[in-house]
């Protein structure tokens, strides 16, 4: 199974499902390709929460603001997962979960993108140093998913037909904050706003065990572990389906009720 | 196959597939995901309309505005069919359908959700009252996905490592509004509006028979087989792709010319 | 392999998904279904510059503002690849390029569409002069989709099951403009603006090669080979994934910072 996730919207995933689908029988299952537009974090944080769900899978990710510069294309092997994307740490939320933990097992290689090409023999020549048809704009048709079928139907141990040069490291690895947590204060951030409009925080759910009532910078909020706690339009503190305290309104979106946006500071207090 | 319908946008129903993945190799076909949310009417419309073209398959829909509540989770059989979703009557039009009509062979299986999980041991534990780490707001995920998969790979007269209680009736058995006819008058109702504008009702094609005209809430309009039957920008009355009357603006939007919304009450009569 | 594409939104191409799935195990693979709606020029420029990635496959293509007239319904074979669709030309750009080029063998035939249906016993019966239950607003579901099963699944020199008259030409072979290329002046115009804001010409990327800066429309603009050639926020003129030049800013919408819509002209003349 190869999974794809993109910034894309239509039809550029067509494509690199095109070119996948010359090269491997494998089937492709889309994550999301409305990601935030060249929002590494917000696709890092969903990527890190959705990926553990699947069986073992080749995970393609193309969020990649930096394409046609040197960022590296790179190759993470993550516990049973496999990871291939840019290196801008977009993988590396995602990579550290597979792997189970800051100590699970995580190799990196880096993609000879010369060595990767072409993709297709019908499309018009493009100019370029190296003289291939690769593009400057569009890796994800061009490098990136010829390396994800590679990587998906070599042997489990190997590489396949992809050239790599193994690398150790990666150049970006982003780490997503955490929330700084006391008995009775956590102090974190929205991460991102989901479709319904709730306000996912990086605080742990375990911080509203036992309360029935939270501060929220300030302002008191009933805690409910369903939607269904309060009344329809109200505002309630509830542990999201990841395991982190979201702020919610039942039938509404939470995040207008809160006045909270991405990256906003979250004070999460027991109420005196 | 396995359908895969819902209110989530993304990326939570990659989540679902990831689940599904893990548990059957069936195929999987998303229906839509972008119903209005928490809306079970228009949910429960268009799965009447478009589930009948899908061979014998599972069908889960998560259109679940009461998730974590004491509501229900169904598997329904229906003809070849089987759903599985929230006793909340999103099912009940499709299944109805399905099965042929009122007489028609339905049973409905009230799912056990503490057997179905837990969907992935890599995930952080979430607090329950159960212990298990199933959340309180994702049953897409955690039982409705683990049901489907099980339900689907089960023996055809078998509901596999489901635990289910047999129950005889669902709890919710929404019907879904019809229109009063009489020869030169029906009294119905907007249901949906489509992505083209269109504004579909529930009066039955058969209306429009041998008519050239209507008068559509006191306003004359022409009747066409076709679009293209009026000039571009025109209005017009026709039996859209599911049988029943639309309201329609040829390369427009009928919602809009018509003044029209889902639940409106539209009055058809023979012009005099 | 089968791909879908359709201004249809959803949804409607779920029905066709099923249709398909009724008559063919073959894969199916979404193109897009967001295509500006009715716009038959801008969904013909996509195909032609997506489907080529493709591995040989049969592309259901349903951009159908005529659905219901006259307008016949087409099977374009083109080199390796098929084609089903309307005939109002947004089959041919692509059919011209899957078949390598004007001189590529292609051939057209039309579809009877009185013997693909009925596509399902089991919906309402339509009001038809012919007696059928095929709508006269949903082709893609009650004649293309059956007939693109049919023919996936026919033998390489054949249409299977499908009965076609063979016609020898497509009534509208639609060809999109070509820009008019001098050394130091190119004409074209846009020929559609991407999702992220890209406006995609008709100049080929070769009228960039070895300029650092060009004149769009008396403006000059450096050229850059990738988007981060130019700081955040800022213009440049660069070659597109599909070989075209585009007008981009970097992390921002080019169409915005140029002004610059579908079908606008666009000069561009190396600076004096």
């Amino acid at each position: 199974m190869i999974t794809l996730a993109s910034d894309f919207g239509t039809p550029y995933p067509a494509a690199m499902k095109g070119v996948l689908g010359q090269r491997t029988d494998a089937r492709v299952v889309d994550v999301a390709h409305d990601f935030p537009r060249q929002d590494v974090r917000t696709a890092a944080f969903w990527l890190r929460e959705v990926l553990p769900y699947f069986p073992p899978a080749t995970h393609l990710v193309v969020i990649d603001p930096g394409v046609g510069t040197e960022r590296a294309a790179l190759v993470l092997r993550a516990g049973d997962h496999t990871l291939v994307g840019p290196d801008n740490g977009v993988l590396c939320p995602a990579a550290r979960r597979l792997a189970g933990g800051d100590d699970g097992e995580r190799e990196a290689y880096v993609i000879d993108e010369d060595e990767v090409g072409p993709v297709n023999p019908t499309i018009p020549s493009q100019p370029s140093e190296h003289g291939s048809p690769r593009s400057n704009t569009f890796h994800g048709r061009d490098v990136f998913a010829p390396a994800a079928a590679a990587v998906h139907d070599a042997e489990s141990d190997a590489l396949g037909s992809l050239t790599c040069l193994e690398s150790g490291s990666v150049g970006v690895d982003l780490e997503l904050p955490t929330a700084d947590l006391e008995e009775h204060r956590a102090v974190g951030e929205v991460m991102v706003v989901d479709g319904f409009g709730n306000a996912i925080t990086n605080v742990p759910g375990s911080f509203l065990d036992g309360r029935t009532r939270v501060l929220v910078n300030g302002d008191p909020v009933p805690v409910g572990e369903t939607f269904a706690a309060v009344s329809v339009g109200a505002r309630l503190a509830t542990v999201g389906s990841h395991g982190y305290v979201e702020l919610d309104v039942n039938r509404g979106r939470g995040e207008e009720a809160f006045g909270l946006a991405p990256g906003d500071r979250v004070v999460l207090e027991t109420p005196s």
